[in-house]
């Protein structure tokens, strides 16, 4: 398998990033059990839990810990639509640096206020994020801002590593994880922890059907980018495969599967009725994907990532 | 202030459920002191972090822990409709003890599962609470069960009482604290907790309009009956005063309103859009009384407590 960071740089981001983060919840619910049904028994890995209430916490404290405290005290800088910048808007307040978060214009205004409220500096300029990134960009240009990509950074993946380790530790009889991929961190995060602790587990990755560049280049074999990506599920927009994930994820994923805006909807619902707990899109495509997948894990022990519960009002 | 247990029951509480439950996160939301106002700085205290989805879990592990080994195997009875049942009966599966829970007939369904989920035999058996009392005590009789109260044990205070030191731990500088009032082990274990640590913080009690009993008794001076209880927060429908808890409420708390049902479906929706957490009508009570004692809090540093996210579908 190709990997793009060693198991022991999983363990490292793991002692910097401890202090901050205790390891989340792995829950069984019988009734989520039920409705799955085929034998199967879900866990589920409960990163709404975290502080920002998405896993992203993780890879932003791995990238800042890494930094130089001269670097750190410069700051640093990251263009986002969501969950990223919040991560990186708390990381950064955790530990002291300067943060500058660049969104679009129009962008969610609750996740505006959430970055504001870690104390960040919000620029909201660029008419699309691929506009933003220029911006963020200049920031590092003139200012000598570290930039924290949302995938593309080792650390970023190490970081992502984290859960993985923390769900084979303590379940270390689990047969498959399922993981909803945006850029990917996740589930490269997932292969990593499993090569270096659990060579056997599977890891099974899903995209939104209207958001499916990683999908399509993978059944291709190749990098692929979209014309655009259309998802209620925010956190899986992306239209291109990321260098630093693309590889790890075609030698490693045991399957992928794409879910529809219906059955991303379904498995929101699913999830709150089961487990009382609320999930955004993309936090409860890993639920949706192992439905698309039941009868492959009839009978096994799989690991469900609720990641994100950064819905909006309206949705 | 009279007090029905001493300060260090409850740090010997913590150190007994230590070991299965982390310290649940304490927590600021921007967006939500912004609809608060009234430059209220707000800490939501996420109990909806526990397992079962609710603070009760303290209380039964408290309880439990303090049986002999004897009494343990022998096993333990609740009645309950709901949270308290699913404490004990997951309180029982990390103790090894056997777990009986009677619950009324029509029972809630899922909380019925997720009582069976966690091992626990059910018995479905009486037309109401006081009924099903009678089921439980009667296994007390025949069996040597032992049974757990929801409220009137000082075990069950001092287990409640370890979430009040766990917030004055972590943020000494609080003024105040808003409680729900079920049967008031949560409000007496602040009270125990601010007495034992900051005898200056305030703790304010919030009942259900639909089912005042405590906060008529607390207006009235002396402990009061009412006929019914009829609110959808669950886990405030009381009809009575508890011994243990009600001198304590009347002498500690600072002040005591009442919820309508609109208002406590109001702080759940204020919750779900501020935190993206979801509470169930009780587990938002305490943020419905802070939008009640606004104008007296302003300006103050005041924890909510987010105490159960066991909401059921339809609601």
């Amino acid at each position: 398998m190709t990997l793009p960071i060693h198991f022991e740089d999983a363990l490292a981001a793991r002692e910097r990033i401890r202090p901050f983060l205790p390891a989340t919840p792995l829950r069984s619910y019988p009734a989520l059990d039920d409705e799955i049904g085929a034998g199967i028994r879900v866990l589920v890995k409960h990163e709404n839990h975290q502080p920002t209430n998405a896993f992203k916490i993780r890879n932003a404290l791995s990238a800042l810990t890494l930094l130089s405290a001269e670097q750190r005290s410069r700051g640093v800088v990251a263009a986002t639509r969501g969950n990223h910048g919040m991560g990186v808007a708390l990381a950064g307040r955790l530990l002291g640096a300067p943060v500058t978060i660049c969104v679009p214009v129009g962008n969610n205004p609750e996740k505006n206020l959430a970055i504001r409220g870690y104390g960040a500096t919000l620029i909201e300029q660029g008419r699309d994020y691929d506009e933003t990134v220029d911006v963020a960009k200049a920031l590092v240009r003139d200012q000598g801002l570290h930039l924290v990509h949302s995938t593309n950074d080792p650390a970023i993946i190490a970081g992502a590593a984290t859960m993985g380790l923390e769900i084979l530790e303590e379940a270390p009889d689990v047969d498959a994880i399922v993981v909803s991929i945006g850029g990917g961190s996740q589930a490269v995060g997932a292969l990593v922890a499993v090569s270096g602790l659990r060579p056997g587990v599977e890891v099974y990755g899903v995209q939104a059907a209207g958001a499916p560049a990683i999908y399509e280049g993978w059944r291709a074999g190749r990098a692929i980018t979209l014309e655009s990506a259309a998802t209620f599920a925010d956190g899986l927009a992306t239209r291109s495969c990321y260098e630093l994930t693309f590889a790890a994820l075609r030698s490693g994923l045991r399957d992928f599967v794409v879910a529809s805006e219906a059955e991303l909807a379904d498995a929101v619902r699913l999830m709150l009725r089961t487990t009382h707990n609320l999930a955004e899109g993309a936090g409860a495509a890993s639920l949706a994907g192992l439905r698309l997948l039941r009868d492959r894990l009839a009978g096994r022990k799989v690991v469900v990532i609720l990641s994100g519960s950064n819905i909006d009002a309206e949705t």
